[in-house]
C-alpha cells in the first residue's frame, strides 16, 4: 500500500499514523520528496481499511498494491476452480447453461420448461420462488410452494436446481436446493453471505447494480472466508446514465474477472436488458467474450404468462440459441455443449 | 399509465395485452395515430409491473402518470409528517441533528461524546454497533455489546439512540433502540423492510448507493405497507463516475423529495464524502437546501481512534458547526436549534 | 407527446401552455382525471423542446411518443443504409474492419501496418493525425504531416483512409480523406457537425462518453439535416462508476441502435477498455452482438512504440482475430470477410 | 508516479519500460517484493501519459503522486487568484452573482432584465446568443444579433457581459464581450481552448457533463498553458443514473476544487436541475458550501416567454434570493453582496 502524505503535514500526525500502522504488524518504507512524502506499507495490508486511510487529514491519496481479497485471488490460486453439480460444470474448459422461467408458476409449467431446456442442452434449471420486487404491492413469488415445485422438477429431470434466497431466515427451505443464488440487491447483505459461507453447496453470486469488480470479489471473499469456496460469479448488468435498457451489461468485466480470480464467471443476458429480443445477441456476445456459462430465462408461453414474458424467450428460440452458442465456444477454448 | 404500441404490431398480441389489463380491473382508452397506437390505462396502476410492460415485444415505451407509491405520496397526504422521539423532531418546522461516533468503542467513549454533542444541541445519539464492511477481514463492530453501551449512553443523557440493523435475525437486540437505521446496502433488503414495518418505532431509511428517488420511496412504502409510518429518509450520497469523493451527495434530491413525499428527509454529510473537512461545508449546504435535519459523525479523539477518524469531526468543531447551521435555518422556514 | 399536468394547477397557466402549443401548429387532446390532467400533443413534436416543457411549473412529467430524430429514424426509412467507400462497406449484410495505428508516426510505419492489415482482410486504414489529449503537455499528433502520410498509405494500398477531425478550421486538410471521424469529445460540437453535413463524404460518428442513444442519434441528425446522409455510428464505451476499465463498452446498444436507425453501427474495442488484451474478446463479442464492423488499433511494434502500445494489437494477432471473427459472422446474417 | 509491475513479467519488457522512462529525463526507484515489483518515477511526470502506462501488458496498476496540472495547481500558487472585470470579482473574499436570461430575445428584454438584476446586486449580465441545442430543429439563438443586443445592455448598465462561444470561427464576434463562456459540451474542445488561451479576457469554464475534477482542471490548464490565466470554473451538474433532475449538482466538488486550485469556482443552479423552483434552494446550498459566486437565469416574464421559462426565476424572486444569500456569506468568509 502506497500513501502520499500532504506537504507541510504536522510531524506529530505523521508519527501517530506510522506508529498505528506498525501496531498492525506492518512495515514502512518512508521516502521524502520535494512536494510530498510517500509511505510504502509492506505486509498483509488486507487488514487496513483503505477508506479510513484515504480520509485522514494528512493523507493526500492512497493506493493498494496487493488486492484485499485472498481466497478469491488468482495470484494465490492460479488454477481455474471448476464448480460442478451433476452435469452442470462451470469453469476451465466447461461452459454450462442454466435455463428456466422467471417465476415458478405451476407444476405443469416448471416441469414442461425443465424438460424442454434439458432437451436443448441446459444442465441446470432456474426458477424464481422468492422474488425481489421494487413494489410491496407486486407479486412476491410462490415462496415455499415454489421451492417445492422446483424439487419436483428436479425429480423429473435429474437436473440441479438454482433459485434465489432473500433472507437468512429462509435458509432451511433451501436445504435441498443445489445452487443458491444471491441476487444483485443482496450482494452486500453481509450477514447473509456469512451464513452461506457455512453451508456446503455452490453459491451463484450476482454482481450488484452499482458494485465495482473489487467489491464483487470482496463479497465472494465473505463467503469463502467462512469455508465455502464453491462460488459462481454472475454479471447481470450495471446501472449507468443510459436508461434505454434497464441496465448496461458490462461484458468487459468477464475477461478482467478471469484474470483476477480463479472462480468461474457467467452472464445473465435476460436481466441485463430486460428485453427478450436482446437475449440472443447478448448471449452470443457473452460467449465470445469468454464467459463460463449463461443463465437464461425461458418460458413456454411468454404471451399468455404476461407477468413473466418480457425477458423470456421461448423453448424453440432457446434451442436455436444453444446451437449458435455452440459454434462460438471453440474460439474461446471451451468444450461444445450440443 | 400511457403505453405506446409499436406500429405494425399484431392485432392478436394487442388484444391479449388489453384483455390482461382489463382483468386487473383497469380501464383502457385507445387512440390510434399514424405511427403508433397509444393506450391510456386508468385506475390503480400500482398493481402493474412497469418493467414487465416495457419489455413486451409490442410495446414501444411506457410511462406512469401516477406514482407507484401511495402511503409515502404527498398527493394523498399533503400535510408534513413529523417524526418525534423525545426532543428529536424531524419534519415541518423542526430540524434535528443526530450526532455520535462512527463505531461504539467503549462506555467512556460513547458517554463522553453523547454528553458533549447534547451540550451543543444534538437531540439524538448515533453510534455503530453492527458495522457493514466491504471486507470480511475488517472490524465488524462490537455488535450486541455495542447495543448495550448505547443504552447506557441513553440512560446518562436521556437522548434517543439511533443505530443500524443488518439482519432480521438481530431484531430482538433492537428492542430498546429508539430509531432503527437501515443502511444504504440494505435499502432493498425487502424481507428486512417488511419486518421493520411490523414494529412500532421510527426507521431511518438511507438511500441506496445507486437507487433512484422512486426506488427509495418504494422502499419506504414497503415499511409503510406493513403499518409502520414513522420513517425518516436520509440522503447520503450516490455512486457516480467521479471518484475523488467516495460518493456524490445529491442535494437536489432534498427539495424534490419534499415535493413528492410528506415524510421528513435528512442528510448525512459524513458518509457522503468520507472526508471530515467536508462535513462543515456540506452541512451548511444541506441546511440551505431545506433538509429536515442532519446525522453527523463526531469523535472525541479522531487522531487516536484512527479507525474512526476520517469522516468524524471533533466536539468543538461540532459546536461551531451547530451555531453556523442555526444562522441558516430561518431562511428555510425552520425553527432555531441553539 | 404526452404531458401530465399537476393537480390544482392554475387554469390561466394551463391556458397559456395550450395556446402556445397550438401556435406551433400542433393539436391537443385533453383528458382530465381525478389526480391529474393529461395533454396529448399530436403533430410534428420534433419542434418542441422537451426539457423546456418538462420544467414548466405546471407540468408534472412529459413523454415523447415519436422520436425527435427523423432522417436517422428507421421508422421512416425501414431499409438498411449501406455506406461504401471502395471495398469498405458498412451495413446490411456487410461487415468491414478498419485497422491501423493509434497515431501516424512515420511513412515507413503507416505503410507497413496498412499493407499488413490489408493482407488480413481490413478494408480501410485508420491512423490519428490530430490527437485529442487530456493534457496540453502531451503529444498532439503529427497533424498536417500525419494527414500527408495517410494519403501516401492510401496510394500504396488503395484502401480508404479514416482519421479524426478536431476543428472546423482544419476542414481543408481533410479534402482528400475518405471517411472523417468525429471523436467522442466532439459528438456534441454542433458547429462542427453542421459543417460536416455540408461535405460529401462518410462521417464516422463516435458516441460521446456520457451521451445517451437518443443524443447520439440527434447528433447524426445534425449532420443529415444539412444534407450528408452517409454516417457510420461507432460505439466506443461509456463512462460509468466502474474504473477498472477506462470505459464500459455498451454492447446492448448495438441491437437497439439497429432497431432505431437504418444507419450502420460499428464498435471500437480498442478505446473501450484501453487494454490490448481485451481487444480480441471484445471484438468477438461485438461481432456476436450484431455490429456492422469494427475499428481496431494495430501496431507493428507495440513494445517499442510505447506511446501507442497499450490498446494496440500486433499484425499477427490481428490476422488471427480476423479469422475468428469470420466464424461468427454467419450467425448474425453477415457475409464472411476472409 | 508509482507503477506496480506484474509478477512474472518478462525482464526484457521491464527493461524496455525503464529505459523509455529514463529517456524522458525521469529517475526511477525500483523495489522488488514477493508478489510485485514497484517502480517509483521521480521528476516532471506531467509528460507521462498515464493511460498509456496503465495499459502496458506488464503494468498491474499505476498512480500519480503529483497532479498533471501545474499552472492551475494550488500547490505551486497557494494564493487565491481573483478574477475581476469591473465590479464583478470572483475569488478570495469576493462573491459575485452573474444573472440574466437564458437567451437574448430583444433589446427591450435584455435591457429590462439587466437593469433589474443590477438593482438587486448582480455584478455581471449573462444571456445566450449562440445556443447549444441537442436538436438541429430547435432554435439556435439570435447569434451575431444576440451579441449586438448584449453590448447595448452593457452600454446601458455598465455591467460586464458573459456569453457562450461555440466555435473558434466565431471568435471575432466576441471581441467586445467581457467574459467568454465555454459550455459543458465544449469543455474538451481542445482546439477552442487553445485559442482562448491566446486572448486576454476572463474565461468562464463550465464542467463537462461527465468529466472528472482532474479533467476539468486539465482543460483549465490548456487555456493557461497558452498564457491566459484568468479563468473562472463553473460547476453545473454531472450526469448520473438519477434522471429525476436533468443533472446532479456536485456540490462536494466546490470545497475540493478550492483545495486543488487557486482559481475561483462558481455554481450554476439553473442548469443543474433545469427546474426554476430548485434555483433558490440550490443557490443557498452553493453559497453555504463555499462557492465564489453564482450564475443564475432570470427572466422578466417566464410564463409568456415559454422557450425560456423553465429554469428561470423572476426579478422579484431574484431580489429575495440575493438577500438570503447575503445572510449566509459571512459563514464562509465572504464579503456581503447587498
Amino acid at each position: 500500500m502506497i500513501l502520499v502524505i500532504k506537504k507541510n503535514s504536522e510531524k506529530r500526525q505523521l508519527d501517530n499514523l506510522i506508529s498505528w500502522i506498525k501496531k498492525l504488524g506492518l512495515k514502512i518504507n518512508l521516502s521524502t520528496g520535494e512536494n510530498s512524502t510517500v509511505l510504502g506499507i509492506v505486509g498483509d495490508t488486507s487488514l487496513v481499511d483503505i477508506d479510513l486511510i484515504r480520509s485522514l487529514d494528512i493523507v493526500e491519496s492512497v493506493k493498494r498494491i496487493s488486492e484485499p481479497y485472498k481466497k478469491a485471488n488468482r495470484k494465490f490460486h492460479p488454477e481455474n476452480t471448476i464448480v460442478s453439480v451433476g452435469d452442470a460444470k462451470f469453469g476451465g474448459p466447461h461452459f454450462s447453461v442454466i435455463a428456466g422461467p422467471c417465476s415458478v408458476e405451476s407444476e405443469e409449467q416448471i416441469i414442461s420448461i425443465a424438460k424442454s431446456v434439458k432437451a436443448s442442452g441446459a444442465t441446470a434449471i432456474r426458477g424464481g420462488a422468492f422474488k425481489p420486487r421494487t413494489s410491496p404491492y407486486a407479486f412476491q413469488g410462490l415462496r415455499a410452494d415454489g421451492i417445492r415445485l422446483l424439487l419436483i422438477a428436479r425429480e423429473e429431470t435429474k437436473l440441479p436446481i438454482v433459485t434465489e434466497i432473500m433472507s437468512v431466515t429462509h435458509l432451511d427451505l433451501f436445504r435441498d436446493i443445489d445452487i443458491v443464488q444471491v441476487g444483485a440487491r443482496n450482494m452486500q447483505n453481509f450477514e447473509l453471505l456469512k451464513e452461506l459461507g457455512r453451508i456446503n453447496k455452490p453459491i451463484l453470486l450476482k454482481r450488484g447494480l452499482a458494485n465495482t469488480i473489487e467489491e464483487w470479489l470482496m463479497s465472494a471473499e465473505y463467503i469463502m472466508a467462512e469455508g465455502n469456496e464453491q462460488i459462481i460469479l454472475c454479471e447481470r448488468g450495471i446501472r449507468t446514465f443510459e436508461h434505454y435498457t434497464r441496465n448496461t451489461l458490462d461484458l468487459s468485466a468477464i475477461p478482467l474477472m478471469k484474470e483476477l480470480t480463479h472462480l468461474p464467471v457467467i452472464v445473465d443476458p435476460s436481466h441485463a436488458s430486460g428485453l427478450s429480443r436482446l437475449v440472443e445477441p447478448l448471449s452470443l456476445a457473452a460467449t465470445g467474450v469468454g464467459s463460463d456459462g449463461l443463465i437464461i430465462e425461458v418460458h413456454n408461453n411468454p404471451e399468455k404468462a404476461l407477468c413473466d414474458g418480457p425477458q423470456c424467450i421461448r423453448p424453440t428460440q432457446f434451442d436455436t440459441l444453444m446451437k449458435r452458442i455452440n459454434v462460438i465456444l471453440p474460439l474461446t477454448g471451451k468444450n461444445n455443449i450440443v
